[in-house]
């Protein structure tokens, strides 16, 4: 999507310089816009480990780059080893990343001819590494696009009750082109109605403890130039109780084969005020989120548990440096 | 209610000097535990108006302190006028707090003796100022005492089931002692059923916004010794959904004949989380909140929208500085 009028993805090759998988550093923003360069399989590890990009679908398109950065690395004598170690090491940086094994696994069959008597040779290996890297994450962008056409249908009806008066859409956390390649799950209807013409305007759930709708979704809307308003946690049920919400999008971490949906803290709450107000409610995902061997969210879907330091810290720009606080003892 | 193992209510007059009021300026909880001295109508007001004090008991028992004052400071030539001209003063410090208006009525109609011809004399009506004043302080604790026995049967009884286990109680925003002279309402019935050795741990909401939960509820109960955790808004419907919250307990700004509640944004969420999952949720109030003029508390009540800096900023402390950070462009 658009910064500044610029079109971005969250990660691509290098201008003038195959060998480097740029990046949008996202734990400076929204007071930050750092473009970082991958240049070895460290700097991609480092990167996913210490969430400089986060959400699936882009854990996944760089864990496909650093498999292409790593047959760039590798010595040509102990190829497949170094391959094979490499792959093992990213797939360790975020464990529980579903998406992460699968691209790295994915570039790992591609790179293998299926004969293995007739296996390719390194210069081979790369190109391929490559394609198939670019490959994924055009796939993601693709799927997110698609998201986009479908619920695009769904908001243009809904403009059409409103009388030339803008779509109100609620969203949680960041289900944003940032945790993909491009669109994001949630946002993208969004924007595919924005960049139609049609009037929306988005309720953005600030998300603590994280704040990822303060801090990314924002950022992105802001940026792409559609309309918004940040809200804390606590407003969406007023919000709805007096008409001002036509619809919510969200995105999900985890669906089970029934339709029960985990996603970020919070989205619980927002389901049952939208139920309670009459208000159309939407998960906004790819078939990959699905879990087909589980039926019950409640019990059977593992739920994260982070640090307390997230609750009673916040971090925010003071006097141009980015600070934390405490916000109780 | 007790700040390391000493008694303190929120607003009292200084040992050894009658002239005097003292409070605690809550500004700079729970980073700072100030005693401020009110010597001055003038400090008075300020302390109403910028917030040193807040909740519409407290501000009820400091109108009655500050007319106490105002009769200390009134030239005795120009006695009734000065008081009549400071009763003026006062009401507006903050308009819509109906405990103030209230509190400095009480005061002018109980100086003024009942026949016109046979009125007090100045020393006589500083006495009788006093006395009100200490009327209303003690009135109010009295009040929310007496909610906390009602609310301690019902904690009582939870208790009974769970068989040795605490009683997980939520709460959200800050009804606690801090906002009225002693005991709080919602946290009233907490109070009594720690002091009583009944075992309960309550679940804080953080209470974005100005996160009176993670500052101000939560500073009560750690320094009264009630164990506790801070939660983000977001969480209460996760703990209900897995059986971790035993009731719901919260005040009341305004409450309609009918028994609709206003109360802090985001109480409604938590409200439809309970009744999603069979948890009891009640409402502590002393009767001065009804207002029996309404009915219908979604479309009668006025709600209070106050300054977008309150979502955009955080403050916290900061290398042991209370700083402002920004949190969201």
């Amino acid at each position: 999507m658009n910064i500044n009028g610029k079109h971005y993805r969250t990660i691509w090759i290098k201008e003038g310089d195959e060998r480097i998988i740029q990046i949008i550093d996202q734990r400076g923003l929204p007071h930050q816009f750092i473009i970082e360069d991958l240049k070895s399989v460290d700097d991609v590890a480092t990167a996913i480990k210490d969430m400089h990009i986060r959400g699936a679908g882009l854990i996944g398109a760089t864990a496909g780059y650093g498999m292409y950065i790593a047959a760039l690395e590798a010595p040509h004598n102990e190829f497949d080893s170094f391959i094979k170690n490499t792959a093992e090491k990213l797939k360790s940086t975020r464990p529980t990343a579903v998406n992460l094994a699968w691209a790295v696994n994915r570039i790992l069959s591609a790179i293998n001819h299926p004969s293995d008597s007739n296996n390719y040779n390194p210069e081979e290996k790369i190109k391929i590494a490559l394609k198939t890297a670019n490959d994924i994450a055009d796939e993601d962008a693709e799927y997110c696009k698609r998201i986009g056409e479908h619920g695009l249908k769904i908001i243009k009806k809904l403009s059409k009750k409103k009388n030339g008066e803008p779509v109100n859409i609620l969203t949680h956390c960041n289900a944003g082109w940032l945790a993909f390649v491009d669109y994001g799950s949630a946002t993208a209807p969004i924007y595919a109605a924005h960049d139609a013409g049609i009037k929306v305007h988005v309720w953005v759930d600030e998300t603590r403890p994280r704040s990822q709708g303060a801090k990314l979704t924002a950022w992105e809307l802001l940026n792409h130039g559609v309309p918004h308003h940040v809200i804390a946690d606590n407003v969406g049920g007023h919000l709805m109780q007096h008409g001002m919400v036509d619809m919510c999008i969200v995105g999900t971490d985890r669906t089970t084969y029934t339709g029960d949906v985990a996603n970020k803290i919070g989205t619980y709450l927002k389901a049952l005020a939208a139920k309670a107000n009459k208000v159309p409610f939407y998960v906004a995902l790819p078939s990959s989120t699905f879990d087909w061997k589980m039926r019950d969210g409640v019990t059977e879907i593992p739920i994260e548990e982070r640090g307390s330091e997230e609750v009673t810290y916040m971090d925010g720009l003071h006097q141009g440096v980015v600070e934390r606080v405490l916000v109780t003892p």
